[in-house]
């Protein structure tokens, strides 16, 4: 594991990348791929949370991740250590991931058994949210640590995820964090979000959000 | 302390973000100004630590401060909970301040008096650290929970600040962060970044920051 692939990924040259990530979409469907994008501020626990939820489901579907960064592959080494497919994309400084920059990623992925793609998109929770990658659902991390404000700030993100996964919950009690408020302010953003509330580290909530891949991924076939 | 000003920023016209930066700079000087961009991740305690050192330091300095956010105007009214001049500036989006948006909400704050000026930048470790606000020295926030390994990950922003600020070392043993580790990835990034770990929430480190600030703004003068 101490090799992973680094892919340079280049800044994409479609027109329109809505259009570009609908196409993506589609073909991804035709092929049986669920394509999940992951977004979060740095450090809310994304790869973490990945490594959890691979544990418990990587005998069920073949996974594949792409770990979006601007430098460095450590997360893709993590990932490579639960033993599925993991690859590092090199963002060549850029803040966010479109549809045509996906899609070089998944050409390095796909090999022709993927079930299971999932994107960890660079650690922002502004830009990467103004850009369809063409994923088949959108999902976020908060954790604890950043406050229940923060839906209040980054509306777009907030507005455009499925799901909202609440991390760090094990040091709630630490933090002046009202679990019941963020709710209220997630939902103000997105009424059709769904929450759960999850600790990496302890893991908690992670049969959740493994149950609720599960069943997105058989709506998807 | 009900209503704050809300500012609408506009999209930057200058040809050259640099230049136009240096400008700034430059007649901030001559106007005895110090600018101070603070940056961090979203939620990693920028607001609650310029509280805090605003405290410390009210009485010496008259003291103006600019909260960028692409909505809500929470942070500017828990700055003027301090006494101090605090405005709310919308990006409209933008996922960071250029020299020209800086520009615009400095002439909203300055109103002949300001001695020590703050930007508290948008959220986020990518985009902001691209652009230069004009500021006469550039700060961030990495807080504990984020994890040593964010020099590695975001190599600009740490590379630009002439001060790293570590919080929320209050809740260090409950997160895997390795102090000594952090150091060595950031001063690999600028072997002259100043690195303070701070508390906002206990205060622990607070005087150190008010130091370096008062020791900058003695050497603008």
């Amino acid at each position: 594991m101490d090799q992973v692939k680094i892919i340079e990924i280049k800044r994409s040259v479609y027109e329109s990348n809505d259009r570009e990530a609908d196409r993506l979409r589609a073909e991804l469907k035709e092929k049986g791929v669920f394509l999940l994008n992951l977004m979060s501020s740095p450090g809310s626990g994304k790869t973490t949370t990945l490594k959890k939820t691979i544990e418990l489901i990587k005998d069920e579907f073949r996974i594949g991740v792409m770990e979006a960064d601007i430098d460095s592959d450590v997360d893709a080494k993590a990932i490579a250590g639960t033993g599925v497919k993991a690859i590092q994309l090199h963002t060549g400084g850029m803040c966010h991931l479109d549809a045509g920059m996906t899609r070089q990623g998944l050409d390095e992925l796909i090999d022709g058994e993927i079930e299971l793609a999932i994107l960890e998109n660079v650690g922002n929770l502004v830009c990467p949210a103004e850009f369809d990658t063409g994923a088949t659902k959108n999902a976020m991390i908060l954790s604890v640590p950043e406050g229940h404000d923060k839906p209040l700030k980054y509306p777009l993100m907030f507005t455009i995820c499925d799901l909202v996964l609440i991390n760090k919950m094990d040091v709630c009690g630490y933090f002046d964090f009202d679990l019941e408020e963020c709710r209220k302010n997630i939902l103000m953003r997105n009424p059709n979000a769904k929450i759960i509330p999850i600790s990496a580290k302890t893991g908690e909530g992670i049969d959740r959000f493994a149950d609720w891949l599960r069943e997105e991924i058989k709506k998807n076939r």
